[in-house]
């Protein structure tokens, strides 16, 4: 395999999934120059057929195992619960030393499956951009979809030092942030500020959208239920895969969240005007978080 | 009093309350010549010389009584709880036949305190202008606030049709978009799409920032987080002023967001693959709504 001296740069990168994620990192990649070539592969051939078009990819391949052969970079970008299918399809291909990534949305299930299923677990590192949108699929890609974006890794103590430095050098390229962290803890913390919103946002939704003032609601509805709701407009089959590989990070998050409805719902109940205090800590908890980030 | 024949047009407007919502019509009025005189009022000194510095207001009056004086439209542009007392103050001091609406975000009770204590109910008529934004105060005040936005307005069987014609005349005058409800009506739907959001995201913002991975979590929190949590960050008083004012609305809404909540709790801890559905079904509903609305 030819080594590549820019710094950030690969030979021959392969995206497995190409829907918002995935084919924004292709058009990304080929509009900044960081791949000699970008191969794809996608689970719908109409969806590879849709990036080539697009030209997030210079060439798409049939199968999963197909498309790693001869990359020196791998990254999986279909959702969570396809990742250890994907992981095993390409294990037997994968070129020495390939570095292998994802864009998943949970790490420590992922982390899990590529260190028993991988040749080289030391060559992977999981990967979650903090970007994206309710929207989904090639239509919605973008090459400036991770500029100015956090991109967490997660690397555990058997990556290399070498695999860290190349993925962060990519991202930097990418004008990405990269943020190094333990996966339990991006896990956590998905949970209380991703996961959490996404089940309240859904619930939301549902709940509004079967009362019987729906008729008038929905047209009285403006923009603070349409930004309260955003992400449940998102991709059902990602969230479900979230659920199901965050399931205990989430039930604690949700429990809190259960519990401080109900507090408020004491005050509303008892018609305390003390419910004010409520809304002056929210306030400034979120007013102190848009100020520091 | 003189008359003014341009459809939505008065000689003199005055303005009680000069946050974002009070002093952006003045900015609007002003700016469409819909008024030959906007004089305004606020408890708070400050607040009122801020507003005539940036040009909502013609002059200011020290008193809620003197500021209606020979106006034949009164708007009150304060928290609902500030009304009953406001009500009370202008009823002495209202010229015969001026118009009296108000810009609060809850009806029922507005509207009881309207019959109760103004000389001429018939000439009393509830409004609510579905807009606004997490913002609040003078400085975030803006003319084309109006522009484009739902106003309901809600009568009684008691308010003239001289009333109603000219107040849809004036908004249709600020390319606002009238809707005509009942008040009861009103505040059901509000509760739905506008107050339930509002403990959603309040909730939302303290649980998140109250985790032990806060630390974390903030850094990674991105625009699904800001999004969902927009609304938390508006004025607590105002917050107040609904729970206060629409509790019984709010409550029923409430229980159905905490059964749904409970709902989805019993799937993710089951680790239910059929939680997709719930995701697909509050997709369906959101983007339903998003084309329609």
């Amino acid at each position: 395999m030819e080594s590549n001296d820019t710094p950030g740069a690969f030979r021959r990168t392969a995206i497995l999934g190409l829907g918002l994620m995935g084919a924004s990192l292709g058009l990304a990649l080929r509009a900044a120059g960081l791949a000699a070539a970008v191969v794809g592969y996608d689970a719908d051939p109409t969806a590879a057929e849709r990036a080539l078009a697009r030209g997030a990819v210079d060439a798409i391949a049939a199968t999963a195992g197909a498309v790693v052969v001869g990359a020196d970079l791998v990254v999986l970008a279909a959702p969570v619960l396809a990742l250890r299918a994907l992981l095993g399809a390409i294990a037997p291909h994968l070129a020495p030393g390939a570095i292998v990534t994802d864009l998943g949305s949970t790490k420590v299930q992922v982390v899990a499956w590529a260190e028993e299923l991988l040749p080289e677990p030391a060559n992977f590192l999981g990967g979650h951009p903090m970007v994206g949108s309710e929207r989904s699929g090639i239509e919605a890609a973008e090459p400036a979809l991770y500029r100015g974006g956090l991109w967490c890794l997660t690397p555990t103590p058997r990556t290399t030092q070498a695999t860290l430095a190349r993925l962060t050098a990519l991202l930097e390229r990418l004008a990405a942030r990269p943020l190094v962290l333990d996966a339990a803890r991006h896990d956590a913390a998905a949970a209380a500020v991703s996961h959490l919103p996404l089940l309240a946002a859904t619930a939301l939704a549902l709940v509004a959208s079967s009362r019987p003032e729906w008729d008038s609601a929905q047209v009285l509805a403006a923009g603070g239920f349409r930004d309260t709701t955003r992400v449940a407009s998102g991709d059902p089959r990602m969230a479900r895969d979230i659920c199901l590989t965050n399931a205990q990070p989430m039930l604690d998050c949700l429990d809190s969240y259960l519990a401080m409805l109900h507090a408020l719902r004491d005050r509303l109940s008892a018609r305390d005007a003390g419910i004010e205090d409520a809304f002056v800590m929210a306030k400034r908890a979120r007013d102190a978080w848009l100020a520091n980030n």
